[in-house]
C-alpha cells in the first residue's frame, strides 16, 4: 500500500462506493459494510451513518476510531458476507479471507485486499440521527491490484461496478481544492 | 414522470450519484450540483453537505425545502455547468435547457430531463457541520427515459458512469427493508 496525500482522501469516498468500515475494541478487530457515508469537507472529514444496531458501533464508540476500506468489485461477495453476520459471533477476517495490517496511526487494521485504506478518527457523534463524524488522519491506496472499480450498492441487494471515467478537469477547474 | 413509492427513495439516494438540488426562495427556482449526500434511514432521510458557501443555502434554510433530482450521463455537462456558475447570477434553468416542473407537495420544482426527483422537507441543520437533514415527502421515477445511468463524481474534475449491475438480493434478503 502507497500513501496518499490526505488532501486527496475525499476522492475515494466522493463517488459514493460501499465501504469496509474496521474498528478495534482493545481485544479485537471487527469489519462491517457501510454504504450510507458522505464527505462533509476537503479536510477531509466524512460521515458515517451507524448506530446500536451495528456491533461495531460499540467499539467506534470507545475507542473513537475506524478505518474505511475500500473494496473493489472482485470483493463482491465477502463484501455481503461481511454486510450480512455479526461480529458478535463470526471473526469475519477470518471467514471471509480479510487481511488486517496495522496502521500508522489508529488500532483498527486496514485491509491488505482492499483498493484504498483510510485511517480515521471519530470527532463527533450526532445520537439524534445516528451521524458519525470521522477525522481522516491516513490514508493508501493499492496502485499495484489490477481491478480498482469500485462497488455501488442500489439498496435493493443489487449492486453497480463503476464504469467508464469522463475527465472534465477543465470545466470543473474553478470548484477543485488547492493542493489536489 | 411516475410516481416512486417513498420506501423505494433511499435506492436513489444509496448509489452515491452526483444530484442536482433545486430550490425556490419565494420568487424564482434555482439548482446547485451535490456529490455529499448520504442516506440516513428507510424513512428516508438523507443528508446534504452545504452552507453559506452556496447560493442556494439561503433558500433551502428559508424554505425548509428541495428537490434532488438525479440526473444521467447523458446530462453530464449541464450537470458540470450548473456546478460551475451561480444561480446569483445566473437562470440556471434557462442557460443549461433544464425544464422545471412543478412537485406535488414542495415548491422547489422537478426537473424533467432527470431520470428520478425527490421531494424533501428540511427538517434538520446542523450547521456545526454544514450538514443539512432531509425527509423525503414525494418521489419520482422516468422509466420512460432511456439513459438510466448515473454519474458519480470522483472529486478531481472526472466522473464515473455507472456500469455492470450485480444482483445479491438473496444473500442481502436479511438485511432488505419491508415494503421495498
Amino acid at each position: 500500500m502507497r500513501p496518499l496525500k490526505l488532501s486527496r482522501a475525499f476522492t475515494l469516498i466522493e463517488p459514493g462506493p460501499v465501504v469496509l468500515v474496521t474498528t478495534f475494541d482493545g481485544s479485537k478487530s471487527n469489519v462491517m459494510t457501510i454504504s450510507w457515508t458522505s464527505v462533509l469537507d476537503f479536510a477531509p472529514r466524512f460521515t458515517l451513518t451507524t448506530g446500536p444496531w451495528n456491533h461495531s458501533f460499540a467499539a467506534l464508540r470507545k475507542s473513537r476510531e475506524c478505518v474505511l476500506a475500500i473494496p473493489a468489485i472482485d470483493m463482491l461477495d465477502p463484501v455481503v458476507g461481511v454486510g450480512t453476520c455479526s461480529g458478535a459471533d463470526t471473526d469475519k477476517f477470518a471467514r471471509f479471507k480479510l487481511t488486517a495490517v496495522p496502521g500508522k496511526i489508529v488500532k483498527a487494521p486496514l485491509i491488505a485486499e482492499c483498493l484504498a485504506n483510510i485511517e480515521c478518527k471519530v470527532i463527533g457523534l450526532i445520537d439524534k440521527h445516528n451521524i458519525v463524524v470521522l477525522q481522516a488522519v491516513a490514508a493508501y491506496t493499492n496502485p499495484a491490484r489490477k481491478e480498482q472499480r469500485m462497488i455501488h450498492a442500489a439498496g435493493d441487494g443489487t449492486f453497480i461496478v463503476d464504469g467508464r471515467k469522463f475527465d472534465r478537469k477543465k470545466m470543473m477547474a474553478s470548484k477543485l481544492p488547492p493542493g489536489l
